[in-house]
């Protein structure tokens, strides 16, 4: 069984591969970035991208895993013999504009689950990948900063919060109506640019709530982020109060708040419902 | 004259004594914070802000100049002899709640003139105090990074564009209506919570521009910045696109766009009038 395999282990060695693979892509990011075409997320794919994906895939393939792959570079793939066994969903790169522009905000995300469903993720890996910070998380396991468990804050007013908030592309006036309620009670507002990563900040207490209700982010980006934040004693829900129980697959989207407690989750909900 | 001086080598000196006063003071930032009052700019002063204060008037004065002090923890100071022929505007520590949380964005802001007017600004030094990179710049003399040239991104299109915008306590329902105009044209939007350095980050060509109309940001976090900007092929200036020649005092708060080419200006500019 997968489950029971030691995820911490071989999610640690996709992260060093991850890194040793990019690295030569760095020389070059200045320069014009080949067109590779479209990722099955819908952004342009970059060399770096797909390195990161080759570095996972291989990794795990060293492992002896059978897997079925739903990647926001390469969409569906199937790997070994029993590949409907394990599901490895994977953002090689979160934040390739970051990383193309110079600032100093991408990840790597990797999630694996037994069906390819949003809820059913058990193991999960993001690595921030300028500073080298790696958190995974275990279901019933706990999550962990480089090997220490980490806790999500209990800050629950929005006056003293730090909240992250992707506004990008956000046209819909119905959106920016209920952001704009959020926006007047928030006292600190943050966005990095790398959403994966941010949902890790949530799970270290670094901020308070990351929020993304354009409907834009892909389950890629979101499913290992989601585990960490929950092991880490935090919570995702729809802006319903709801579990997000989606599917798994790169071009499904979410709408999401992600909290460190229960008290500044409602607060926020109950701000952007109206 | 104080003009004639190596600011490059003074600055240099006050950035590595910061470095070392804030040090001792990172063992202590997850702990409740004492309660030092009200700094000049209207924040709670923090041992961390008024530690690298102190390493920053230290340093001017084992250099022998005599300086008047604008600062956004004490307020108005006169050192020296001849404190009127030249005046330091400082914010110590820009993103002290980003340093309080282990959010890596915070630096320190320096900027010398001879009058205390933003546009009289001669010699400037920003440094990012998490990721060790300094930008400086002298009037003329162009802008550096680590010493190193830097120039402005030529990305003139919102859809391409990194946008920094802070959208922190935005109150007025104006200002909110001319922001979400800007947002609805702009693909990647940015707020790393560290005004100075993502000044720096324009000047440096990682985002695009940058803009806070919120009438909130002080002189002493865009004095430094301001100057390494137009150093480096920049302009900034307010919503109305006539220079931002305010007086330097803690009190004295900013509206403005920073940019990285005229044309993206003018873009931004059309947007937030409308």
């Amino acid at each position: 069984m997968n489950s029971q395999q030691d995820w911490f282990k071989i999610l640690t060695d996709c992260k060093d591969n991850i890194k040793k693979a990019i690295k030569p892509h760095f020389k070059t990011l200045n320069e014009p970035q080949p067109y590779l075409g479209k990722g099955a997320g819908g952004d342009n794919m970059k060399p770096v991208d797909l390195a990161a994906e080759k570095a996972i895939v291989d990794t795990l393939q060293s492992h002896g895993i059978s897997f079925s792959l739903i990647s926001e570079e390469s969409g569906f793939e199937e790997y070994g013999n029993n590949p409907k066994e394990c599901h490895i969903t994977i953002d090689p790169i979160d934040g390739t504009t970051n990383l193309i522009r110079g600032l100093p905000f991408y990840a790597s995300s990797i999630a694996v689950s037994k069906k390819p469903i949003m809820t059913d993720v058990y193991a999960a890996l993001v690595t921030d990948l300028h500073h080298d910070i790696t958190y995974m998380a275990q279901e019933g396991k706990g999550a962990y900063r480089d090997g220490e468990k980490i806790k999500t804050s209990q800050i629950t007013s929005l006056q003293e919060a730090v909240l992250g908030m992707d506004l990008n592309t956000y046209k819909d006036t119905d959106i920016a109506s209920k952001l704009t309620n959020l926006i007047h009670q928030t006292r600190h507002i943050r966005h990095y640019g790398a959403n994966a990563l941010e949902l890790c900040y949530v799970a270290n207490g670094l901020t308070d709530a990351f929020v993304d209700i354009r409907g834009k982010l892909r389950t890629t980006d979101g499913a290992a982020g989601f585990l960490i934040l929950k092991e880490a004693g935090g919570l995702v829900t729809g802006v319903d109060n709801q579990p997000v129980n989606v599917k798994l697959d790169p071009k499904q989207t979410l709408k999401f708040v992600a909290s460190g407690n229960t008290k500044i989750h409602e607060t926020i909900l109950g701000l952007i419902k109206t």
